[in-house]
C-alpha cells in the first residue's frame, strides 16, 4: 500500500498517510482540532482548506459549495477531498479555536467539604511483641484520629504497595479517604496540598475549572473545542455516529476522554501544579455528553420514549476511564434529569440555587438544544427544545461559531454596525449577531412578522428606505447584505438571507414553544416570573433586547432577564468543592419534573404560534 | 541468536528455545508442571532428566549427585544442564503428578447463605409517560423486591450492557448483587443456577472443590501441583525468589494465578457445567501464598519481627485477578493470623470449630510449616513451627513426595514390609513412610533415643540381630537398607541414612517444640488435651503410632488423634457457602494469640529436648 505524505500549514505538521484517506481523516490522524458541522457529508461546505501543493480534481461537493475562483486557488472541501499523493494543505486561523468564554460575574457562597479526606498518621514499627500486619497497623492509627474509620476498606493496589511506602516513610504517611475506602497512601504529610478539577463537557466547548479542595480557590481555567465535533457538530448526528459506525462509541468516548485529560494536564501547567496534586474530577454536560463521556450507550435518548441508561450520580475512580490525575484520585458525575435535560442543567439549577427559590425563576441555557426549567423550591419543571445548530451559527449561510472573524454584535442606526471578535475583517456571524441582525431588521422594518425579508419597493417611504440597496436577491428569495465583498476577509459577502431568517424563527420558535408549555404546564403567566436567567456562552452573548424583540424570550420579561454566566460550570466547581452540593444535585435531578414537548397535547399549535415575530410595540 | 528444537517425551511436546538457557528454563517455557525441590540450584539432585538425544557432558553438580552410570545414560540434572544443540528430553513420570488428596470424612453442617443474591425482575417497558433511565427502572423493580436494595449501587461496566440487555430480555433479568452493588445483569431467569469454588492454594499442591451454592453439593474436585515450585519447594525460597529476581513477585502470581483459572476450567468441565455458572470463589492459603495470589509483597514475612501486609478478609471481583468466571465474581480471600500462621489455619479452626469448643483441641497442620493451633472457645492460641521440608521428602536421601513410587507405609515384623502409591517397584519414601520406617526402627532397637543408627555390632544379642545384615556404611555413618536396589524401580537402592534421621530429628523437634510451647503458655499440661485434630495431606497419611513414636506427637496422646482430612479446604467451602462462615473467619483471626516462638523465653531448651526421641514404654 502507497503512503503519503501530508504537511499542515501554519505549523508544519507533518504526518503520513495510507493511499485513498480522506483530508478529513488526515487531520484528525493529526490530531488538529478542526470542526467538521455536518459530520463530513459534504452537506454544509464549512470544512474549507487550501491545498498549496498537489491539488487534485474539484468533487462534485467542491463544485456546489466553493466558487470558481475559490476552486482555483486550490480551496477544496476536506471532508471529500481523497489523497492520492503528497500533499501541503493550508488551514483556515479558526482549527485553533479560541473561544471566548464567559465565567460566571457572581458566585454563590459554598460550604466547603471535600469528597476525600487526607490524615497524616505515625506509627509504631513493628516488633516481635506487636506483629500487627501493615494494613492493620495504619487503620488502627487511622481509626484513633476518627472512629469512622473503624469499617474502612483497602483495595488491593494500596495493599500493594503499602509495605515499601510504609517503610519508605519510616511510618509516617497521609492516607487519602472517602467515608468507606483508602483511595491512595502517600509518604510523610501531604495534607497541605488537594486540588480539585470542575469539568463542563459541551457539545462543542470543553472547560475545566482547577480549584484549591481546601481554600475554593481558583487556580486556572482551560477550554478547548470538544474534539467529537470532527464527528459531528451536534447531539444527534454523535448518537447517529456512535450506533452506526464500527467502534463509534468508543472513538466519541476516547476523543472527549483524551481531550479532558489533556486539559487536565493544561490545567495543572498553567497553575504551576502537577497532576497528581488532582484528586477530584467533577464533570457535568448533557445527556448525550454524559453518556458518550462515560461509553454508555446514548441510542435510546434519541429515540422515543427518549430513555437514558442512567440519571442517578456516579462515582468511580479517575483510573477507571484512564484520566491521569493522582492515583488516589476519583470523578464524580452528576445525575440527568432525562434524555434531553442533563447534568448540565441540574448544574445550572444548583448555581442558580432554584430549588431554594421562594420566587418563580425561568433559566434557559440555549444551544443546539435549549434546555429550561421554571419554578421554585415548590415545583420545579423543565423540557429540552431542540433548536437545532443556528445560535452556533450551522446551517446560517455566512454562520460561524463565536470565534475569531465572527460578527457577534450588530446595531442599525443610520448605517449597519457591528463589531467582529478579535477586530479585524469579518469572516462570518456568529448567533448573537444573527439575532441582533434579525432583531434590528425587524425593529426597521425591514421584516415582518411573519419573517419575510421585503423587498426594496416594499421599503420606498418607509424609514427603511435608507437601507434599500442593501436588499439583494439570492436563491430566488430576499437578502439583506450585512457586509459587502470588500470588507470581509475572505472577499465574500455576508448576507442575512430568506433562508437564514426562517432558520432562526424554527429555532428560536423551539424555545418560545419550551417557555410557553412550561409555563401551561405550571399553570402560570409570564408576569408570574420573577427572573429569568440565561446561562451558557450563548445566553451570556445576546443582547437580551435582542432575544425579546425576536420573541425568543417573551418582551415582557425583557427587563427581568439576568445573565448567569455558565452556571453549568459554576454548578460543576460547587459539586466539586462540596460532598453537600454534590448530594444537593441528586436531589434537584429527582425533584425536577420532566416535560416531553412532543408528546404535549397543544405542542403543534404553540410552536406554530412561535415561530412568527412578535408585534413591536415602539 | 541461535535457536534449537528441544523435544520431551513421553508425550513428544516440543518448543524452540533461544541458545544457553538450561533444560529447567525450556521445561518452565514448555509449561511443565516440573518439580525443583531447591529452586533449581544444583543442590538437591532431584530433578533429573534423560537427555536421549544430544547429551553433552556432565556438570559438576550431576558428578556429585549422580553415578557414573547414570550419567552414562544420559541422565543428567535439569536445573544446570545447559542447552546448547537440539535435545530430546525424557522426563521422568512424575512431572504428571497424581496427588492422593484427602478429603474430609465428616463434614460439619453449615447454613446455606450465599454471598451473592439473584433476583429476577420484570419491568414495565419505558414510555412517553415513563421514561425512567434504565437503571432507574432496574432498580425500582430490585426495591419492590426487598427494600434494602435502594441504595444500591451499580459500576460503570453494567451500565454499559444495560441498554442492550434489557432490551433483548424484554425487560426481563436477572440481577445479581451483593448488599451494596449490582455485579451482574442477565437475561431472563436464571435464578435457577449459582455455583462456586473454594480454594486451598498449599505450598505444594492446590486443590478447587466446586459447590453448588444454593444446595451445598459438591460436583467436582480438581488439584494440581502449585506450580511455583518451579521456583522453590518452600516459602522461603519464594520469598526469596520474589524479592531477588526480576519481576519475582510477578512471575510467582500468574503463576498460582494461572493454575487457579486452569483448575476453574477444570473443575467447570469435570462438573459439565460453564465458568459463566460459577459466581463466588473462596481462597486459603498460608501467609505466603496468601500474598503471592494477590501479588502483595512477602518480603516482611520473612524478615523479623515477621509482618505480613495484611491480615483482614478481602473481596474483591474475580477479574481484578484475572480469573475467568462469570462476570459478577467475586474472589474472597479468608484472613490470616499473623506471618506464618495464615488463612489455612483459620480455615482449619472454622472447619474445626474450635473456636467454639467447650473442651481444649490441638489442631496440627503439619507442612513445611506446621501451623499449631491450641485452646477452646475461652482462648486460642496458636504458633508456626519451621519443620523444613523433610516431612514432603526433600532433604531425605531417597525422599519424594507422597506421589505414584513412593513407600507411604512401612511395618517392621519378621522383615520390613511396605506398601508403595500406585503399587509397583518403588521409586523413593514419602513423608509418612520415613515416619513409618524411623518409628519402626526405634521400636526395633535400631535407631537409640539420641537418633543414632546402630551398627550391626550393636544389634548382635537383641531381638533386632535379624536386621544386622542391614545396616550400612554410607557417608561415613551407618544407614539402615530398607530396599535393595534389586527391588526398586530405578535399581538403586532405598536406605534410611543417618542423616535422614538427622532431618527427621529437625522436623518433629520443630513441632513437638510448638506443642510444648503453646501447652506452656495456655498454662496447661499435655493431659488437659482432649482431641488432636490432624490437618492437611501429610497428616491424613501418617501413621498416629508412629507419629507418636517418633515424639513428633506427645504419646500421651496418642489415643486422642483424629483425622480430619483437608480441613484447610472444608473451612474454604464452608466461607463459601455462607457469608455467616467467612464473617466468623473474621472472628477466629482476631480472636487467635499467634505466639512467636523463636522469641519464647524457653525456646532453645525446648527444642533441645524436643529432638530426641521419648523413651518407649512398651
Amino acid at each position: 500500500m502507497k503512503r503519503f505524505r501530508v504537511v499542515f500549514q501554519p505549523g508544519g505538521r507533518e504526518i503520513y498517510i495510507p493511499e485513498g484517506i480522506t483530508v478529513k481523516d488526515a487531520i484528525n490522524m493529526a490530531g488538529i482540532g478542526f470542526d467538521f458541522p455536518c459530520g463530513g457529508r459534504g452537506k454544509c461546505g464549512k470544512c474549507r482548506v487550501r491545498i498549496l501543493e498537489g491539488a487534485g480534481r474539484p468533487t462534485a461537493a467542491d463544485k456546489e459549495h466553493l466558487e470558481a475562483g475559490e476552486i482555483e486557488q486550490g480551496i477544496r472541501l476536506a471532508c471529500l477531498t481523497i489523497i492520492n499523493g503528497d500533499l501541503v494543505v493550508e488551514l483556515p486561523y479558526e482549527t485553533i479555536p479560541e473561544h471566548k468564554i464567559l465565567l460566571a460575574t457572581e458566585e454563590r457562597s459554598v460550604k466547603i467539604e471535600p469528597h476525600l479526606t487526607k490524615t497524616c498518621v505515625e506509627m509504631d514499627r513493628p516488633s516481635l511483641e506487636d506483629q500487627r500486619s501493615d494494613w492493620q497497623r495504619l487503620k488502627d492509627a487511622l481509626v484513633q484520629k476518627n472512629e469512622k474509620y473503624k469499617d474502612l476498606e483497602v483495595p488491593l493496589q494500596i495493599l500493594r504497595k503499602l509495605p515499601q511506602t510504609l517503610r519508605a516513610a519510616k511510618y509516617r504517611l497521609t492516607a487519602v479517604t472517602d467515608d468507606r475506602h483508602v483511595l491512595g497512601i502517600e509518604e510523610q504529610d501531604t495534607t497541605g496540598k488537594m486540588l480539585g478539577i470542575a469539568f463542563d463537557i459541551g457539545t462543542t466547548t470543553m472547560v475545566g475549572y482547577l480549584l484549591d479542595l481546601y481554600t475554593g480557590e481558583e487556580l486556572s481555567v482551560v477550554s478547548a473545542l470538544n474534539p467529537q465535533t470532527r464527528f459531528g457538530a451536534d447531539v444527534i448526528t454523535r448518537i447517529t455516529f456512535a450506533g452506526q459506525e464500527e467502534n463509534g462509541l468508543e472513538k466519541l468516548q476516547s476523543a472527549v476522554v483524551e481531550m479532558l485529560d489533556r486539559l487536565v494536564g493544561e490545567a495543572a501547567e498553567k497553575a504551576g501544579v502537577t497532576r497528581d496534586d488532582i484528586y477530584a474530577v467533577t464533570v457535568v454536560g448533557n445527556t448525550c455528553m454524559h453518556h458518550l463521556f462515560l461509553g454508555l450507550n446514548p441510542q435510546y435518548i434519541a429515540l422515543s420514549p427518549y430513555v437514558p441508561v442512567v440519571s442517578e450520580p456516579l462515582t468511580f475512580a479517575a483510573e477507571e476511564l484512564h484520566i491521569n490525575v493522582n492515583p488516589a484520585g476519583r470523578i464524580f458525575v452528576l445525575p440527568n434529569i432525562a434524555g434531553f435535560v442533563g447534568a448540565d442543567t441540574v448544574a445550572v439549577l444548583l448555581a442558580t440555587e432554584m430549588d431554594w427559590s421562594d420566587r418563580i425563576k425561568l433559566a434557559i441555557d440555549i444551544g443546539t438544544n435549549g434546555e429550561i426549567a421554571l419554578g421554585s423550591r415548590d415545583r420545579l419543571v423543565s423540557c429540552s427544545a431542540a433548536a437545532g445548530p443556528a445560535f452556533e451559527g450551522a446551517q446560517i449561510s455566512s454562520g460561524m461559531r463565536g470565534a475569531v472573524g465572527a460578527i457577534d454584535h450588530v446595531r442599525f442606526g443610520d448605517g449597519v454596525e457591528y463589531s467582529v471578535i478579535g477586530g479585524g475583517k469579518p469572516k462570518g456571524i456568529c448567533g448573537s449577531g444573527l439575532l441582533d441582525a434579525v432583531a434590528g431588521l425587524i425593529e426597521a422594518g425591514i421584516i415582518d412578522k411573519r419573517g419575510r425579508i421585503l423587498t426594496p419597493e416594499q421599503l420606498t417611504g418607509t424609514p427603511a428606505e435608507r437601507f434599500k440597496d442593501r436588499i439583494v436577491r439570492h436563491e430566488g428569495a430576499n437578502a439583506f447584505l450585512l457586509v459587502d465583498g470588500s470588507a470581509t476577509e475572505h472577499g465574500r459577502p455576508i448576507m442575512i438571507t430568506q433562508r437564514d431568517v426562517r432558520e432562526l424563527q424554527l429555532a428560536k420558535g423551539a424555545i418560545a414553544t419550551g417557555i410557553q408549555v412550561l409555563l401551561d404546564k405550571y399553570g402560570i403567566g409570564v408576569g408570574d416570573v420573577t427572573e429569568v436567567l440565561l446561562a451558557g456562552a450563548f445566553g451570556n452573548y445576546l443582547d437580551p433586547h435582542s432575544a425579546c424583540v425576536i420573541g425568543l424570550i417573551p418582551p415582557e420579561l425583557e427587563k427581568k432577564v439576568k445573565m448567569v454566566g455558565n452556571a453549568a460550570g459554576t454548578g460543576a466547581k460547587l459539586a466539586l468543592l462540596s460532598q453537600g452540593e454534590f448530594r444537593r444535585a441528586a436531589a434537584i435531578a429527582g425533584f425536577v419534573e420532566y416535560v416531553e414537548l412532543g408528546s404535549y397535547p397543544d405542542f403543534a399549535s404553540i410552536f406554530a404560534n412561535s415561530m412568527s415575530f412578535p408585534t413591536i410595540s415602539k
